[in-house]
């Protein structure tokens, strides 16, 4: 037995036990004739304590180790004298008795605490010590915490867990898939799923009524900084729901686990279309920790223009003007000023400028096209934007949808620069009535905005031929802080309807039958109504943990080349195995 | 909304109740003036019942209902003239006052009921349908259970669930790795992995103690019936553990698991060496359910033998006589007895033949080596294999160890003949002590007989360089009535060791660097003791269900040939797929 308790266990009221310890040697301080160490293990951090007089051959043996060595000792536990209220254990010591080296450590390439001086790469690549650090084990208990409670709360709600095969087929829609060349059918490939979308459907069609599922999921996507090839989603399905019934299970899932591991709770969650969101907040994720909202001076939806004909041009010119108002930010600097237009200009971004108007103490406005706006329009803004004193208004202005994004990114900005955006206040909103299709206006053709078994609203059904880019999909995202938490949609689960939207999509008959034809055939044999949601499981965990990376919560994440440098994957195969497969 | 209560909730307590239904028609009975209709979904069957002078125009929709036509209902409970006591809502039924079909269905290719007449093949290409029938959603909700109570467990035992990756790295070690060409990183492979061994040892290294995974796995085998290329493990590693602990804690799970769902409660499993599996059982997974153990006439290890000198040349030449007694089979005709010798004649068995003695009613014996054997050898044979009256002694010659497996298949057999294998008797134990070490005669090398990181036992190390096929590892399997639940090690920890090993098996320092480098770079920093268990979970899954098949238990199997035969997977890649991964 390797021990009798753990690090993070004894207690006052174990004074005079003889326990044993097993774990890792944390910090040694050696003073002459005594010594203390502190040991490590998952569950928390126990002094041992030496003393020349008492266990003075144990002192010598102290004084051998390293920090990481793995040790067991046995002792007796003694109250201490100079007591530690930071840590559990902070009352007690082990006065050791015997001490055992079960293995010795090299100096790690980093400090391991949660201050480290260890790098991205370094500690990327030496990821196992990384883990050993409290505050990466914190995120990872973090998770396991949320799985086992999103489990426990769907398996109550009588959803079945069904796990959904890895090795599928492969369909051009959507991402890139990562495909697996099979042995055993020369010339033919597996594909691993980008989600098990057709599979939960098919498990409806079966009658499993709910379905649920923790999954990995796969895209062969260029990475980007935070998004990984393989990701974690809470896959879930309902049968005989609408909308609504799929609203309010999954904002009791969200608000169930926000109650239970942050004590916070929520109210309903509120709910925005599509459309709102978009002129509004420019953006279809809006975050709402703030409110700081799009304010038209000129739209050609909104039908107003009160920026024209003022000898502006580049107002006059422009499809739409639009701002946002930052309560308090009145007192920028014409450096902080500077600093925003360059933020804006930025290649990411892409505007051209921004326009400012500042509220004076005294109500009256200085912006930095006064050469053209006098105080009368200058008012007319202010009232518009409900500004006040000491408030700031940023006008952007060009092509609407360009000027929304460009304007979404400025106002997240000043939401971080004002300090509205504490990554623990949390403001959960449903989005709704995303459109159906997206034109690509290169190819000439419509894209499923989801994917092609979004069902329409009813009421747009007409509209499908005639004007698809107006049928609005009866799909839904959860936005938690702006950050898409997950989204969904109640499918299609008529075989007509089906093959209408492949139709829309541009497939062949032969192509959907080819691809897809096992889930229309399932259609005709009693499928139910149908829909359902996937919450990325990786970005909750983030969420919740107060950070933006997913990979702090990924125990083996890749990097941005999708790699492991850890372990070198991807790597070169044997010839051999390139032969096997027929592909030499 | 499409339904107040699902098709298994309503009692008479609901009588007088307007309630709607949605669902599958299982039945409809058409008889005049009154129609009765079976409605189906996950959580029963309810009665919806029609009648001329109550509903008549319902009456006339249902008449133009088909099975598993979806439907949805509302009307009033009614309890029922003639109840049904064999379901649970056999006491009511609803009255309709209105019905829309939600979705049509052709006629199903098979007979949607537990008792169906659909073949394997056309199951499997309808596989939706197959999984409407209520045995086969059975499997899954089984599985869902043990899933759900294995995850709150471990997780009450303090272990934490971590994701490991599925895009690794390929090791030619073991079984056929699964690969996945990176097209961002072209000429480079993941692999799929075959287990998270490593994975799960560096989280040991990292300080996580306890780990805990139901987690897909892959192999690239032939196939052979039952064995499906992804599969799905619980996957377990414990730090600071000898044997005895993983023995105490997943022997703990199990019992928990058998006790929650079957109400069965064991003691201690008991313990057989592999040794001792093999001298007893011929096989290292022994079904207990029956005794029937070896008894050796001649056997080179154990100094025996009483067949030899008496002209029966079979015997005398053999390396080994071995047998079993089956008791109250001294009853088998000739015809029965030949049948016993065509089966272990069998290509797949491979005997040359088989003695029988039978043990008549007066204590006397008869064999078919009379010939050669006279009553007092045959009453020497019937006191060594403690045969009475009614017995029959069945034995099988030959070099040992192929004699031993060809005498274990024969005693599964004559177990089943005499229905002594109960699917529902459970008998588990752990084999322990397997050799380290399988020797390759064709290669003139070793293998692991489990995974290159299975440490020897301590008693053993000396022989390593030594008597390398002597030595035994730290290794044990659960086994329950035949059939192996699961296996595992204590691990090497130690670097030195584990590069001995390494050695043993033939690699290069340079191929165990490259494949394995990470592996033992981390064990330089500080790696605890630690060993672990992995069970497959689809075979407990059939074990709980008692059946033989763990395809009956995966949602949606592969075949033979590892096709999905219902989505048509593996299938040929479009060539852009092919160039972009470089592959043309």
């Amino acid at each position: 037995m390797f021990r009798s308790h753990t690090c993070g266990e004894l207690r006052l009221s174990d004074v005079g036990n003889v326990i044993s310890l097993s774990g890792w040697v944390a910090r040694i301080r050696l003073m002459g004739s005594m010594a203390f160490v502190d040991l490590r293990d998952r569950y928390g951090i126990t002094q041992l304590s030496f003393h020349e007089g008492i266990n003075s051959d144990m002192l010598v043996k102290a004084s051998d180790l390293g920090r990481e060595f793995v040790i067991q000792v046995t002792g007796i536990v003694a109250e201490r004298t100079s007591k530690n209220s930071q840590i559990a254990t902070g009352d007690i010591e082990i006065v050791v008795q015997s001490l055992m080296v079960l293995n010795r450590s090299k100096t790690p390439p980093f400090i391991i605490e949660n201050d480290t001086d260890g790098g991205d790469d370094i500690r990327m690549q030496y990821r196992y010590l990384d883990l050993r650090r409290g505050i990466v084990r914190g995120n990872l208990e973090l998770r396991h915490k949320l799985a086992q409670k999103i489990r426990n709360y769907l398996s109550n709600a009588q959803f079945l867990e069904v796990e959904t095969p890895v090795l599928i087929k492969s369909t051009p829609e959507g991402a890139r898939d990562f495909v697996v060349p099979s042995r055993l059918n020369p010339g033919h490939w597996y594909a691993l799923p980008q989600s098990p979308q057709t599979f939960k459907q098919l498990l409806m069609v079966s009658g499993f009524d709910k379905y649920f599922q923790i999954v990995k999921c796969f895209r062969d996507e260029d990475l980007r900084a935070d998004r990984q090839p393989e990701f974690t989603q809470i896959d879930c399905e309902m049968s005989f729901v609408e909308r609504e019934d799929i609203l309010q299970t999954f904002e009791g899932l969200v608000s169930h686990l926000f109650s239970e591991i942050k004590g916070i709770h929520f109210d309903v969650f509120p709910r925005m279309t599509y459309a709102e969101a978009m002129s509004n907040y420019g953006c279809d994720k809006p975050d709402i920790r703030f409110d700081m909202r799009f304010v038209a001076l000129k739209s050609p939806g909104e039908d107003i223009d009160v920026v024209g004909g003022k000898g502006f041009a580049v107002f006059d010119s422009a499809e739409s003007v639009i701002g946002i108002c930052a309560k308090g930010a009145g007192n920028y600097s014409r450096k902080q000023l500077d600093t925003l237009t360059e933020f804006v200009k930025r290649p990411q971004i892409g505007a051209n400028g921004l326009v400012w108007c500042r509220i004076e103490a005294d109500g009256s406005a200085k912006s930095s096209v006064d050469k053209f706006y006098d105080s009368d329009a200058l008012m007319q803004w202010e009232r518009l934007f409900r500004a006040d004193a000491g408030d700031l208004i940023l006008l952007m202005a060009g092509e609407l949808n360009k000027t929304r994004k460009q304007l979404n990114e400025l106002r997240l900005y000043m939401g971080s620069e004002l300090g509205l955006r504490d990554p623990f206040n949390y403001k959960p909103l449903w989005v709704i009535d995303f459109p159906l299709l997206e034109a690509d206006s290169e190819n000439n053709c419509w894209h499923a905005m989801h994917h092609p078994f979004t069902s329409p609203l009813p009421e747009d059904l007409s509209l499908m031929e005639s004007f698809p880019g107006d049928v609005r999909a009866n799909a839904y995202d959860m936005v938690i802080n702006g950050v898409e938490v997950g989204g969904g949609s109640i499918r299609i689960f008529e075989r007509d309807l089906q093959s209408r939207m492949f139709d829309l999509l541009g497939f062949s008959k032969e192509d959907a039958q080819s691809q897809f034809g096992f889930l229309m055939n399932a259609f005709e044999y009693g499928a139910p109504p149908h829909g359902g949601i996937a919450l990325g499981f990786d970005r909750l965990c983030s969420l919740f943990g107060g950070s933006e990376s997913i990979r702090d919560y990924i125990a083996f994440p890749k990097n941005n080349n999708g790699r492991d440098v850890m372990i070198d994957a991807p790597s070169p195969i044997d010839e051999t195995q390139r032969k096997e497969l027929g592909l030499s």
